[in-house]
């Protein structure tokens, strides 16, 4: 039996807390970061608070291996004396949704192979998909995430706001989206390019700007001046 | 029996006349633009060239209804003097690639109701989503299809170029990628948004400046603006 506490009562550490209630061989324990004064010995401490918190709250920790579950904290800002390591789950978590963590990526760090074989076990007793990224990795990991998530759905904004503004029901780009995520399972995103820019096709590229405010003609012309850049 | 003839041997045409010989009640050929010397008597003719090449092609068309399949083509656009539409599939079409279209909406346009039923009758006899917009809602859908299509596939080109600089396989991202669509088949864009622009977290976005070249940096910054923008 592995003993796990979970530092944190955000959504990583909740959802996190559930999968492990239901894990085979772990026992878990999920405490507030507020409360740090009487923490259970574990084999293994999680600590999923705000980035800028971490350091703070591993500085209190004595347990023997530590570890903290951000994307762009690098392993070295853990405060603790003991062992260190990272659980990076790379997902977004929302609140009110069911995580699938057998489709969830693990990324895992750790100063020694026995604290990583531990990380592998515990990772592997909720889910599937285990990798190994130190910190540098991790952080571009999660710039690279930002932009196909973040950016991308802000994008998938912008598109809503076009078709609201012309009574278009947003639905109908539904199954154009799903495509151009299925097609890069298959085909480089590079080799999946399609429409006006890669054609660099002046003549619709200056006809959609007309049709965009401001902020998104900015949008516009900076992304598709980077598509036609990226044409070798 | 409705006779249907393709003018065209790109993409969109060929992937529509295979789909159309399969169709009950359907009678389809496909002719070459560069040959419209000889072109066949038919209830509805179908031009699916290049957008330049709609109006010279139409022009030599004297059956009674003419429709193109661009989105970004007015249906005005149409030289034939006969009765005019659109049929515009939204959808991208690649050479190799099966075409399932039951999941294609199909946007038709058509100058008066007994045209429009015809188009309709053809639409359904490949297709099942169906959605009547004019020439200016289509363009507008146009627009919207290259932020989330084109555009949101140049931010996977990003984040893989990001990936392969640092070693990191980027098919640890397709989960999430995958997951940022699912979400919003039942959240709206805006409220599905997470991450440090709308947190306005200037720390992390400070840090992932760092790691990107001049034009990811750019990209990055004017999309995080137009994030932070959007909070109200």
């Amino acid at each position: 039996m592995i003993s796990v506490v979970i530092i944190g009562k955000g959504n990583v550490a909740t959802h996190l807390y559930k999968a492990f209630l239901n894990a085979d061989g772990i026992l878990v324990t999920q405490i507030n970061s507020r409360k740090l004064t009487n923490i259970p010995k574990a084999n293994l401490t999680i600590i999923a608070v705000s980035d800028d918190a971490i350091a703070k709250v591993s500085s209190k920790i004595k347990n023997s291996l530590v570890v903290h579950t951000s994307g762009s904290v690098a392993m070295g800002s853990l405060k603790n004396t003991t062992n260190k390591g990272v659980f990076y789950m790379l997902q977004t978590f929302s609140k009110n949704k069911k995580v699938n963590f057998s489709d969830v990526p693990f990324c895992l760090e750790a100063e020694n192979k026995n604290d990583y074989k531990l990380l592998k076990t515990v990772a592997k007793s909720i889910g599937k998909k285990i990798y190994t990224l130190n910190s540098e990795q991790r952080k571009a990991l999660h710039v690279a995430a930002v932009f196909v998530n973040n950016f991308t759905n802000h994008l998938y904004k912008i598109g809503n706001d076009i078709c609201e503004e012309n009574k278009v029901p947003f639905k109908i780009l539904q199954p154009l989206i799903e495509e151009t995520v299925l097609k890069i399972k298959t085909l480089s995103p590079e080799k999946a390019q399609t429409g006006p820019a890669i054609r660099n096709d002046k003549k619709t590229i200056k006809n959609h700007l007309e049709l965009l405010n401001k902020e998104q003609q900015k949008i516009y012309k900076l992304i598709t001046k980077s598509i036609v850049n990226s044409i070798k």
